[in-house]
């Protein structure tokens, strides 16, 4: 099929877990693609990847390969992102970032569209995706602070290792075979490549996830606090994080804390509420034993929410189970949605 | 070996995990026993058990099987301990309990030696065991509480499937087995046995341990806010958990959020003391990716702490990683150590 009237796309990172995921998002979504350039890695380049039946070969990237292009999602990492997402917009490239290289910047949107679409009006060329445990959590906790405010958050979260990439889903798979058959392994890549010790990630839950700041949080946990802040437009909020890898293939899951300003609500009511809330699904009724649960979010765009009841002592006080697929809403759908977003509000030209 | 000079003991549910790990346990502490009573259902009645190279034949568990006993530690799920506590206790036995049967019985001490030791004092035949998730995470706040004072404790767990007993893990490894093959399964045991539905638990996350209740809450994060109060004599003390199985197979892990009385707090204050709290090791130091993990604390009896941190807007709020071998500590190591509390007391005769 050929391509048709639409926008010249460019897939930075297309060999990848989520970049695999994005050229999936975009055919599925059908979006508008007059041209796709997919790049990558010198490693990668010259493979092909077929897209809606025709076939594309892959280019290293490098700042000529973005001339012509319009709309730039990259997803290779920090390093990669840093080096040509500038050389991208100044080729007049809209730049959607998969990466944690701009997230902070204060002239740099942070988009979840459910949250803060409006602020892809500020663009200066370049918007960042959050990282995926963040997503899903704001995802959830936007329409508690819309109807009710929202003071204080505490998650504890229960993350894939697909969100370590390609390798990890390898290192995980072959650490269980080789425990089950009673043979050695050495750890090589989890809890983070770039760390110096590596730990058994089949059947154990490992307390960190990048690496660690000097205050005593990962860098991954700081990613949840400082992100949360800035989507929601709320710098004064209480919020805690500890990240947790356990051994999930895909699907992020979360047991989050949080205090509303309004008091009094009941649990039915935050349920009522949240049942159509935008992007969210909920699944939450324990008479059936019905609540989220990563294998079943695997492929889906939604975040799922489960597991609402009020706190026993604090009538402020909530928890909720939150669990989506991190390589879709965490990753390649919320960097789509952007692009979406874009079209519809005649940012993308 | 002969047994020595010591006591008539009787362990019930001989054959069961924590049954194992009671006779390991009573063998490794050399328990002082002058017999050794082993009782089960009628199904495993008749087969022999070696303990100190004796070859002990299992008798199906009656009342009369008490007879002569002086201590008798149960392990055989509730009914069996609602059933034959009491007649054990009639015989003159004090019974130390592993079931959730009577922890909440005001008249029943429930203890953790490290937290509430002299409770034993007032008992009336019965000791309760507190429930595995509930009794590593007290052993680490009864410190904090002593010197600090604490407000409040919000808990996610992370547990292993052999708190479920010896067809969950076997179900696990199956299951793990069939996935990587390619090959279909049908889910029987987890997350519940009694409960009506059945969910995958291999490369999953299910926020369901135990029945649900009618306020939302299951039965274990239940066990775990009400036994909390009831060990640590806080009655007011605001607690709140959720409890979520995970695909290990022993170790439970727990992201606990407290906050102290005490304001002012740092965390190198917090860790100094936890360092030589009682029944706790600290393994704490980001630079060298020093943390607990399930994998590390299998076949110790201690409670392992990291990842303590202050809350980045509460002073007076801390967040710690509480690691324990749930079948130990959690259960056959903390039952037999109320043993040898009450000897120590002089309260077996």
């Amino acid at each position: 099929m050929a391509m048709e009237t639409g926008f010249h796309v460019a897939v930075v990172g297309a060999t990848g877990a989520v970049g695999e995921q994005m050229l999936k998002t975009l055919a599925e979504r059908n979006f508008p693609i007059s041209k796709l350039t997919l790049l990558s890695s010198k490693r990668s380049a010259g493979k092909t990847i077929t897209f809606k039946e025709e076939e594309i070969v892959i280019q290293e990237a490098t700042p000529d390969s973005f001339e012509g292009v319009q709309l730039a999602l990259f997803s290779a990492g920090g390093s990669v992102s840093k080096a040509l997402a500038p050389q991208a917009v100044k080729r007049g490239a809209i730049v959607v970032d998969n990466t944690s290289a701009f997230r902070m910047d204060a002239e740099i949107p942070l988009v979840v569209p459910e949250v803060n679409e409006a602020d892809l009006q500020k663009h200066n060329g370049i918007i960042a995706n959050p990282n995926c445990s963040t997503i899903q959590m704001v995802v959830a906790l936007e329409p508690i602070r819309k109807k009710y405010g929202l003071k204080k958050v505490v998650v504890s979260t229960y993350q894939a290792v697909s969100g370590a990439g390609a390798n990890a889903i390898k290192e995980m798979k072959d650490q269980t075979k080789a425990i089950l058959a009673g043979e050695d392994f050495t750890p090589e890549i989890l809890p983070c490549g770039s760390d110096k010790k590596h730990y058994q990630i089949a059947f154990n839950a490992v307390p960190q996830i990048d690496k660690f700041q000097e205050n005593g949080y990962t860098f991954e946990e700081m990613k949840m606090i400082n992100e949360t802040k800035k989507i929601m437009h709320l710098p004064n909020l209480h919020v805690a994080a500890t990240c947790v890898r356990i051994p999930v293939e895909t699907g992020h899951s979360e047991s989050v804390y949080f205090e509303t300003e309004e008091a009094g609500l009941t649990a039915s009511e935050m349920k009522a509420m949240l049942k159509d809330a935008p992007g969210v699904v909920l699944e939450d009724d324990i008479n059936e034993q019905l609540y989220p649960m990563a294998t079943n979010c695997v492929n889906k765009n939604d975040v799922f929410v489960g597991r609402v009841r009020q706190d026993l002592d604090n009538e402020n006080g909530f928890h909720m189970w939150v669990v989506s697929d991190n390589l879709l809403k965490g990753a390649a759908w919320n960097s789509v949605q952007i692009s979406e977003s874009l079209v519809k509000l005649g940012l993308l030209k």
